[in-house]
Order: C-alpha cells, then structure tokens, then sequence
C-alpha cells in the first residue's frame, strides 16, 4: 500500500463518498492492493527468501510502497 | 477480491511475468484490493455492522467481488 507519506487520492475520494454518505465516525481510509500467489514446490526457507525478492523487485514499488507479505500453508 | 469464478487479468499478467522470470514454482496470482479504515466513536458490535454495510453496498461490487474484513484494536 502507498507509504504514509505519500498521497493516496483513492483513499482520499472514499474517505469523501463515506463521510457524504453520513459516515462520520471513519476518519481515514487508505487504499492498497494484494496478491494471492499459490506456490508449489518450494519449502518455507525458500518462499520466504523468493517472496522477499518478488515483493521488493516485481509486485511494489519501493519508493513509493510499502509491503508485507505472509506464508499461509 | 474478483470471485474465483471470475477472470483476473492484472493476476493473469503478473502470473505470466513471473513465469517469464523463471519463477516457475508460482502456479497462480489473484490480484485483489483492501481499504484501511481509521475509526473513532462506534463500538465493535457497532463497527461489525457499519462495516458490513459499508463492504457490501460501497467498496465490493458483489456480483464479480467477495470481501472479508477484520476490526483490529
């Protein structure tokens, strides 16, 4: 999702819809995206290893985004 | 996220890409969305039923999206 620091006009335009819509109680709303990756083959050392690597140079931008991504068996 | 029975072209390509990296271990990407909703002022029972509200009739489309979403403290 995009970094606290960096604007987030997505969120901003939901945040805007929910508060015309008379939800006032929602303070911020910020958008991001994730990813659903099956895996097949590798064991947990190595998923974790590869998916540092995909997350960091292929799925997000690091100047702009931050990530976290979690192993589920 | 779009439903399994609906297609995915962003995970599709991304899918492609990766194998294209040589990451062949990756069988399948589903490509979704995720609101980040600060809230001030409802219990949890009411937020459970505010946020049920919210996912269904503003942020999914529930004929191609199915949503979860958790309250964390």
């Amino acid at each position: 999702m995009p970094k606290r620091t960096v604007l987030d006009p997505q969120g901003q335009t939901i945040h805007h819809a929910l508060s015309g819509l008379g939800y006032g109680a929602i303070t911020d709303v910020r958008q991001g995206k994730f990813f659903v990756l099956n895996l097949d083959g590798w064991s947990r050392d190595e998923a974790q290893k590869q998916l540092e690597k995909i997350s960091k140079e292929v799925l997000t931008n690091p100047v702009i985004e931050e990530y976290r991504f979690e192993i589920v068996d």
